[in-house]
């Protein structure tokens, strides 16, 4: 094939997409196109590579990473293990449910075949500008090298946005922040908890980082965290020393007011108020424009822009599936730019699309019908495509349960062991409370003592 | 004229270029281009617009500001005063010759008549891409106007580039720094000093920000200030509690090592070690490749860029003199775009640019010598421009005033007094030492009782 496909970006969304080439490649098919992958990173790993940077990094660019040291996946790796790679084949060991973020992108690396992937990507190369052209119906692609310091410029016939969309952080005002004496900063920012010990902290914002960021603080060491929520309390028992509030109304020097009229005094604050979706290279008539929700509007089976098919978003929607759901994303993708896959024309597509989202304006936002909604998705599209099946209802069963366990411990709910759904193998138990192991490296968590886990 | 210019920054240089051209138009001047400045920010001021934020903005854009609550000027008022608009004129009464940021601001500000300048201004509009076409001769300008959350483009003949080079940081790595358990940042996102109170900071670099920022935590509390030069110590004589060590080669844990071989526990670590020249809108053709020094290579008279002369730079140097020499490269970049006075041909400009930049390539790298050079500089600028004469000589002897005063007290030269080159009035006295005035709002400021300077 003549064609040319840039795919923007080499976290898991973009290397699910150069996998889904490679795996076409690798069972003979000749006709492929040329693809690039322009990643701004000097590696691959996206989201999951941990930096020890905030705001902007060595060349300038934002900083991608909003992990930070001590995270821990929070939801369990049952829910996210890959059919055709399971957690023994990769550890040749069982190992607990929810391990650190390390060990994590160790699994999710260990499936990509490197050598054969690595080709395709031009790294540090952040993408300034897209433009697509009616007549030649080709799309010319701007990045800049910074290995080079040069820019370069491609056409390509398709384009695979995988960039992401929890880096660029929203953060509101409140009404004498800007005087706040101490740190003020969002979560995606946040990198060391140790730089809290001892300190009062208040974490805005009610969803995961929120929940996640102040349960990191208590582990290690911080005196207070007061979680301040604008639309409901998270509603966890937290333990002493850890409580919620409803919306901070203003600050006066230090000390922040709530609206139920309480006040308390702070050193330091952590807003974990989302992500903006942000598309700084693309033009108004190929960018996206959503919210952080179930089903972004004007995306064809979640993938294909409505306005423009050659144009294909990647990880779009907010997750509860996530590896195994961006495979399935990047497959069907594949499918299309082949031919494999006819497209069906605006109509048809449109209508498809209005299906969705009448359905999802249904959905009454609470996670089991997220969860549902979302299976319901990942099976729509895996019936078209040939990717291995996978236990996705069961996999929805265990996310109800992982929510079941964080609301009756959230300081505990990590020690929870679940079994695969790929190979029913029973995960091990952490040999001592999440609370008490705060070294996560990958060497450290391994060289633990997992506790074969009881049936009960 | 039906010639169309854009201004890319509405900072202190932005500003001057729409104040040159609004000095014509009120000198009766008929023939003026339209004029579009497009600024990221939601207002005028450039860097000296504090802002709370840090990393990413409410928009998603790269912060802009550097600055920190507490700055004050770390030069003398009088190397900057404006010979058409004294400090005596906007405040009414003498003031100390450092003022805090708030109170510089002020002045600065004063001088603009906001009504006919905001007019041309708009703002949260981020530059994005800028193209220059060899046929039309024209400049195709993009920008994202974050209040319709829609693009522009737009077409010039001239561009201006004024988005200032103190903004994107120059972040080097340190091996084991990934590692501190502790904030790790940089100048750029540094904003309150209280945060460092009672802690061990560890401050690389050893120009303008390592010398002022060591100070603000001296000022505010901290424990201990360590600064640890790269070339040479800044070499002042400090206080106890701040000491200056060679270049840190690495960290274990929160231990830094110095190539001395000296070791010491931090808390915190900023780096004060530059800023990078950024320029994420402009393609290769026309982006400017330099570091931060006293003159520039590819600029002819400091302005405007040899390979496409229709592309101008304001403030690219690396300032001792700030506002006032930006007016004159304002105004002779004016006086370029109306024809009144004739571009020189390419060759006769590249030996301009070789005389200076042979000048350049001899200074010893002395402050002394930098300023008499940049006297030249500005000197050689104005005697093609109307505009006013000013007593560039005699602010450059106060310069080096100020660095023996620096030399002699740096805790204490924000005490000192001078001269105005302008009006002759002399500096006031702060009423108490500056270590002890920690309040810096321009109401508390304006409301110290402020001392007659005794002549000596
Ligand atoms: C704090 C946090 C914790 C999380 N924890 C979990 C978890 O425990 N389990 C889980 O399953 N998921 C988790 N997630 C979700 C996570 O986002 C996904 O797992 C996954 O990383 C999404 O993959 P992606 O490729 O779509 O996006 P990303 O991983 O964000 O990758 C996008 C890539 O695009 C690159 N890029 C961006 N802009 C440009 C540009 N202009 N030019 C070139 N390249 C560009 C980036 O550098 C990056 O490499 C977490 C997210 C956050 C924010
Ligand atoms: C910490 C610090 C302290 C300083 N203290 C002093 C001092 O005491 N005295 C002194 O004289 N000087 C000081 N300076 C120097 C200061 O940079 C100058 O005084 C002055 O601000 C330079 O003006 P400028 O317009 O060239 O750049 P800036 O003031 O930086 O303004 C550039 C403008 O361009 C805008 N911009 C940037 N990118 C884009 C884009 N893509 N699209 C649209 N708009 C964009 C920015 O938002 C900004 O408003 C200090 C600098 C720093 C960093
Ligand atoms: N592995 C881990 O441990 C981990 C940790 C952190 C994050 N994550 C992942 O990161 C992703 C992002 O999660 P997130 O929590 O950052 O974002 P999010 O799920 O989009 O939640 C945003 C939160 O910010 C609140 N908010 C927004 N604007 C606000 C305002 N003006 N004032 C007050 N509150 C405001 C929202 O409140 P409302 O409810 O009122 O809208 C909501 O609680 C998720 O995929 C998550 O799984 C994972
Ligand atoms: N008003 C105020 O009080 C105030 C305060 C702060 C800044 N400012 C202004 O801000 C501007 C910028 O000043 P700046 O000090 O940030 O930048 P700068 O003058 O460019 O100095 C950069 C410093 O970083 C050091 N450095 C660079 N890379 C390094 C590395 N890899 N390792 C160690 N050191 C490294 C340099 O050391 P070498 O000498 O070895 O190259 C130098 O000391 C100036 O215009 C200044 O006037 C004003």
């Amino acid at each position: 094939s003549s064609k040319r496909v840039a795919i923007l970006g080499a976290g898991p969304s973009g290397l699910a997409q150069l996998r889904a080439f490679e795996a076409a490649r690798q069972s003979g098919r000749e006709d492929l196109p040329e693809i690039i992958c322009y990643e701004k990173q000097a590696d691959i790993g996206g989201m999951w590579n941990y930096t020890w940077r905030t705001g902007l990094d060595k060349n300038g660019e934002p900083v991608h990473g909003s992990m930070y040291r001590y995270l821990w996946s929070n939801g369990p790796k049952e829910c996210l293990e890959f059919a055709d790679y399971s957690f023994d084949e990769h550890f040749g060991r069982a190992i607990p449910s929810y391990p650190p973020r390390a060990v994590l992108k160790d699994y999710i690396m260990g499936r990509i075949d490197q050598q054969a992937i690595k080709k395709y990507i031009r790294f540090e190369c952040p993408v300034r500008w897209v433009e697509y052209d009616d007549d030649s119906k080709k799309f010319t692609v701007t990045v800049t090298n910074h290995k080079t310091n040069t820019q370069e410029v491609e056409e390509f016939d398709y384009v695979v946005v995988a960039t992401g969309h929890f880096s660029t952080p929203n953060m509101p005002f409140f009404k004498g922040i800007d005087k706040f004496p101490g740190r003020v900063l969002h979560a995606h920012d946040f990198r060391d908890a140790l730089e809290f010990e001892n300190k009062d902290v208040l974490v805005v914002g009610s969803s995961y980082s929120a929940e996640d960021i102040a349960s990191q603080c208590f582990k290690y060491g911080a005196q207070s965290i007061t979680i301040s929520y604008r639309s409901q309390p998270i509603g966890h028992t937290w333990p002493e020393g850890m409580e919620e509030r409803p919306l901070v109304t203003h600050f006066e020097g230090n000390i922040a007011h709530f609206s139920d009229g309480s006040t308390k005094g702070f050193d330091a604050v952590i807003m974990c108020t989302g992500y903006l979706f942000h598309f700084p290279f693309l033009p108004d008539e190929l960018r996206l424009i959503t919210e952080n929700c179930m089903y972004p509007n004007n995306l064809y089976k979640g993938v294909l822009f409505q306005p423009n098919p050659q144009l294909i978003y990647l990880g779009m929607h907010d997750q509860y599936y996530t590896f195994n759901k961006l495979d399935v994303q990047a497959w069907y993708a594949r499918d299309i730019i082949l031919g494999d896959k006819v497209l069906a024309d605006a109509k048809t597509r449109q209508a498809d699309i209005k299906i969705w989202r009448d359905r999802h304006d249904k959905l009454d936002g609470s996670d089991e019908q997220n969860i549902d909604f979302q299976a319901d998705y990942i099976l729509d599209l895996l019936a078209l495509i040939d990717y291995p099946d996978f236990p996705v209802r069961e996999q929805a069963e265990l996310f109800k349960q992982w929510l079941r366990d964080k609301q009756e411990n959230i300081m505990g709910y990590r020690e929870k062991t679940y079994p695969s759904t790929i190979t029913n193998t029973m995960a091990t138990e952490l040999p001592k409370p999440w609370l008490e192991i705060k070294d996560d490296s990958l060497e450290s968590f391994m060289s633990l003592d997992f506790v074969e886990a009881t049936v009960d």
